[in-house]
């Protein structure tokens, strides 16, 4: 994970624009904003999968860095004051802390921007079907029926009784349809069959849960030191999650059981995907 | 101009989505911004260039609403609190004013985020590669080096003290290069060659220089009544605009001889262009 992640900062350093002109301070905060020592969880899933159909590396590595500045920029807006106020992220200031509110939504707008342009642009793969159809999954994945809708959900939450389905589905929306799509792109790149696109989407369906499930546990059970970001946020906010409802034990089980079925789900390519099906089981032991 | 924003209206209503489940807030606010009763003088520029090139028009309104929705986008963010602090737009509070902030980003990322799908859909052209282009464009025309760079020029203005170039250089990011695209996106849709690519965007650069020129007029004649927004907010401010430095006379002068230099730029098209000929110099008469 650590290797790919390299390979991706070098594709990213050359894909954002360096600071420049009058305006150079929107760049500044887009690089800042990028370059903050993330996991590059989404990168690496749109690698392994690329691997899986044979994908030319430089390809998916422009596209795997295309969705890290996407996610970027969600993350840049959730953290303004008018929607989750965080004042840290890895560690460090947030975008809006660390220049103003404006540059934060302006260099947020911009990520969002270039990750549609990377992906339009003939170096990400030479069938420009292929090019509009990750364009135009990427942004179904993101939009007002994907990420942004489980955004505006999560906004409302604190005033609705949530059961552990609207929960599921609100963290479908919010994490994990940009999940679907990173492990999808690999199969779209290597212009794979349906029946690959729909299983990677399956497998990506429960990485994010497990994911989703070990985060809102990460919040309960861990340190603002070893998160590097404010913890038990969510229950000052009042916010349901499964853990909240499952209890601790009982949202461990529930995410060991569902790690396990999505490394079930990819068995059919064998070792190729050895990574990719011990990932949601190395996902329940992090710490951070 | 009345007659194409009809049917530009009836593609938005297509293509926005209906208000459904535990996320219709977002989809709410979406058309809140979009139905606000607009000019729609970006899809007019997109079907007006469109003709010029025999391009079938269910393929020009796609590509006309996608550049409204991006433009609306742009607006709902602008307006935030945090950047122009408007509460009125087009005689109506503006986005966050009537939802709130948190929504109003979000709507305005959902807005930005549904262009780029417009645009990679099939129906948008039968060629991917066209498709492609128009996606990568107006990404350009949308991003840091462009609209985005301006704004983020324009937030940073009243620090810095601009002579004509420099507003001139601001304007052209903030405002004219999605006038570029709109204009350019006939050309692209009808595989035009590059120099009827260049022509277009000549006249737009021109055209978006008028529009700019008299939008700074109105802000200094006109009564917030007649244009539906706050007036004498760039001296308040302390902004400087072509019309602080050139004056009033000297401002509608040097808008007169610009909307004369793009009317001449079309001239190869003759009868065809004859309403982008006139668009510049019914500019200079608006009252809103």
């Amino acid at each position: 994970m650590a290797e790919s992640a390299n390979a991706v900062e070098a594709t990213l350093e050359q894909l954002l624009p360096a600071p420049h002109g009058l305006h150079a301070r929107v760049h500044e905060a887009m690089r800042y904003a990028v370059f903050a020592g993330g996991k590059r969880l989404r990168p690496f899933l749109v690698l392994q999968s690329a691997r899986l159909f044979g994908v030319d590396s430089a390809q998916a590595l422009r596209t795997a860095a295309a969705i890290e500045v996407l996610h970027t920029y969600s993350l840049v807006h959730d953290d303004l004051p008018c929607m989750d106020d965080d004042a840290l992220r890895r560690g460090r200031p947030t975008t809006h802390i660390a220049f103003d509110e404006a540059t934060a939504v302006l260099a947020g707008d911009a990520l969002l921007t270039i990750a549609f342009e990377i992906l339009a642009d003939a170096p990400t793969h030479p069938s420009a079907e292929v090019r509009c159809r990750l364009v135009a999954r990427l942004a179904a994945a993101a939009g007002s029926n994907g990420m942004i809708g489980g955004q505006m959900i999560d906004m409302q939450a604190p005033d609705r009784a949530f059961g552990a389905d609207d929960i599921i589905h609100l963290q479908r929306l919010k994490t994990g349809q940009l999940f679907e799509f990173a492990c999808e792109a690999g199969a779209i790149l290597g212009e794979a069959g349906d029946a690959d696109r729909e299983r990677l989407r399956l497998y990506a369906r429960d990485m994010g849960l497990v994911f989703q499930i070990t985060d809102d546990l990460l919040d309960v059970l861990s340190t603002a030191e070893k998160t590097g970001k404010a913890v038990g946020k969510d229950k000052d906010q009042g916010k349901a999650t499964l853990v909240s409802i499952l209890g601790v034990d009982g949202a461990h089980a529930e995410a060991t059981k569902i790690a396990r079925r999505a490394a079930e789900t990819l068995s059919p390519y064998g070792a190729a995907a050895a990574e990719l099906r011990e990932l949601p089981l190395f996902l329940l032991d992090r710490d951070s």
